[in-house]
C-alpha cells in the first residue's frame, strides 16, 4: 500500500510510492561515463589569472592573485545591480522592476574541485563567505530576501563546470518563503513551539532518518522527502536568520555539509544535485517561530506531469531505506 | 533590465530575465538525433494483440481487438485501488493511506502516434475518454481530486514510448489546487468576477501572448509564464469543472489542444512536453469563481537551485515573443 506524507514545515503532500519502489543502490548512476575535469582550464573565466575577465569582484578570502574564495557580480545577471524599486499594478498585470543582487560565489581556484573532496578548511572558507555576501546584500534597501544555492552539474541547471554558488538578492519576498512562515507562525501560536525544533528534536528521537550528526547541525532525510535522498541540515541552535551562525558553527557546518555530500559523492557516484540556504526575509529579526536551515535535493528522479499538474511529488525511495544506505557510506571526517 | 511578474491566479513571482533571454529558435533542439520510432512494437504492452497483458481495462473507445483509446489500471500505481482511506495524526507525522485510482490512457494503437499529427476525431476520443475517467473516480468516495496529466519524452518523465496519458485520483486535496480556489474566492470576493474570466478578457485584448483561438478555448501564454513556451489553454464558457465540457466543446478542444501542440512540435522540433488538466476537487459544484483550464509546459528549460531554493521561477524567453514565434507556424487545422 503506497502511503501519503505530509511535510509539516511547508504542508506538502508526498506520495512515498512503495509499490514503485526503488533501492537505493538503483540511484547510483549507471553507465555514464565520469567526468573527468581538468584542475585549471585554460577557457574558464573562473579560473586564477583571469581575474580581470569576470565582472567586478565584492568579496574575497586570500590575495587578489592568490584567493580561495572570490565573489563576483553575474554576468548574466536575473536581477540588476542598477535601478529603483517599482511597482505597476495595471489590471491583471502585475510587475516591478527586476532590481537586486546576483553573485557568483566561486568556490575555489581548482577548477575541478568538488565540495564532498575539498578540506574542512576550505568549506569553512566558502560558508564564512555566504554570510558575508549575505550581510552585504541587506544593506541594499532594495533587498527583501536573500537567495543562496548551488548548482552541481548538468541536470542540477549548472552552465559552468567550475565549482560556483550563487545568491540572488530579490526585491520581493517569494511566496514561498511567505507561506513557510505562515505555517511556522500558526504552529507556533497552536502549541507555543517552533516547528522545526519540534521535527529535530522528534527526528533525533526516531533516529532513522538521520544522516549525520555534528555538535551544531543535524543533516536528516524529511519524514516526507520530496524526492529520492532529499536531505534537510538544520541548526541544533534556534536561530531564524542564517547570518546569526556563529564562528564555530561555521566550523561545524562546513564538516557537516562536507560529510553529507560525501556521503552522496560515494554513495550515488557523484550525484548531480542542488543546495539552497532556507533563511528568513532581511527584514525580519529573531522569532520564536522561524528557523533557518539547508535543503539538498540530489538530481536523481524526474518530476512529470503530475508533479505539475497537482504541485504534489511521488517519491519512489523510503526515506528510512535512503537515511540508511547513507549512514553506512564511510567517509574519513 | 529584468522584469519580475506576478502571475495573478498562483500568485507566482517569475523573473523574465531579459539580460539573459534567448530568441524563440534557441529553444529548438539542436544536435540531437530524431527519435524514430516503429508504429508498432513486439516488446511494448500497450500495443494492440497484448490486451490481455496489461492490468484490467475500465474504459475503451471501439472494440476489443479494434479500439482506438483504451484505459487500463497502472501496473506500478502510485495510490492503490484496494483499501480504505485512513489517516494517521501522530505528533508531526501525518499520514494517509495512499488510496485511490491510478489509470493509464494508452491514446492510440499506434505505438508512435503523435497527438500534434492525429486527426481531430482521434484527439476527440482521447478526451472524451478523459471525462468518462474523470466521471468514473468521481464515484469513488475515497476519491477527492483528479489529476489527468500526459508526459511526452524522457525529460518529460515518461518511461513508456506507446502515446498515453495518466489519471491519478488522490484521497486528498493538493495543497496547490487549494491554493489556487483561495486566491480566486478572495479575488471575486474583492472584485466579484472570476478570476480566469476576467485574465481571458484582458488577454483576448492585449492580443500579444495569444496563440490560437477557436470557438470554445484559446491557448496563450501566461503573462507571468513561468518557463519558455508555458501555455494555457482556457475555456471561454466559465465552467468550474472539466467534466462539464459538452459534445461540441470536446470537439473544440480536440482541435485547440491538436493545433497548440503541433505549432510546439513544428516550432520547437518535437520537445518534450508536458501537460494536464487543472479541474476543482471533485465534491466542489460550479462556483462563481473556480474555472477549469490546461497548462503545457514544454521541457526546453531546467529548473536549478534558485527555483528549489525560493519556489519561483526565471524565465529565459519573452512570452510575447514566445506567442508570436507560435502564431506564426503554420499548422493545417
Amino acid at each position: 500500500m503506497p502511503e501519503l506524507r505530509q511535510n509539516i514545515i511547508s504542508r506538502d503532500w508526498v506520495i512515498i510510492a512503495t509499490e514503485r519502489a526503488k533501492r537505493p543502490e538503483d540511484f547510483v548512476k549507471k553507465g555514464k561515463e565520469p567526468i573527468i575535469l581538468p584542475q585549471y582550464s585554460d577557457k574558464c573565466p573562473f579560473c586564477p589569472g583571469k581575474e580581470e575577465r569576470t565582472p567586478p569582484e565584492t568579496f574575497r578570502v586570500g590575495d587578489a592573485k592568490n584567493w580561495s574564495v572570490r565573489v563576483v557580480y553575474n554576468k548574466f545577471a536575473a536581477v540588476s545591480n542598477e535601478g529603483v524599486r517599482t511597482r505597476s499594478l495595471n489590471g491583471i498585470y502585475r510587475s516591478m522592476n527586476g532590481v537586486g543582487v546576483h553573485q557568483v560565489i566561486i568556490e575555489h581556484p581548482n577548477h575541478n574541485a568538488v565540495t564532498a573532496l575539498l578540506k574542512n578548511e576550505e568549506v569553512e572558507d566558502i560558508i564564512k563567505t555566504y554570510k558575508e555576501c549575505f550581510l552585504f546584500c541587506r544593506k541594499d534597501k532594495r533587498v527583501e530576501s536573500v537567495i543562496i544555492f548551488k548548482n552541481h552539474g548538468a541536470s542540477a541547471g549548472t552552465s559552468l563546470e567550475h565549482p560556483h554558488s550563487q545568491l540572488v538578492a530579490l526585491p520581493m519576498v517569494p511566496p514561498q518563503v511567505r507561506e513557510r512562515n505562515r505555517h511556522a507562525i500558526n504552529y507556533f501560536d497552536d502549541t507555543g513551539r517552533c516547528i522545526f525544533c519540534h521535527t529535530l528534536e522528534d527526528e533525533l528521537k526516531a533516529k532513522e532518518r538521520i544522516v549525520f550528526e555534528t555538535e551544531h547541525f543535524v543533516s536528516f532525510m524529511p519524514y516526507a522527502a520530496l524526492t529520492p535522498f532529499h536531505c534537510w541540515i538544520f541548526p541544533r541552535r534556534h536561530t531564524s536568520s542564517f547570518v546569526a551562525i556563529t564562528d564555530a558553527e561555521i566550523k561545524d557546518l562546513a564538516k557537516n555539509l562536507k560529510i553529507t555530500l560525501a556521503k552522496l559523492y560515494y554513495g550515488l557516484d557523484n550525484p548531480d544535485f542542488n543546495y539552497s540556504i532556507k533563511s528568513v526575509p532581511v527584514d525580519e529579526r529573531e522569532t520564536d517561530y522561524s528557523h533557518w536551515y539547508i535543503s539538498i535535493i540530489p538530481r536523481v528522479s524526474q518530476t512529470a506531469g503530475f508533479e505539475l499538474g497537482s504541485g504534489m511529488y511521488i517519491n519512489v525511495a523510503l526515506p528510512e531505506k535512503s537515511a540508511e544506505f547513507l549512514r553506512n557510506i564511510p567517509v574519513s571526517k
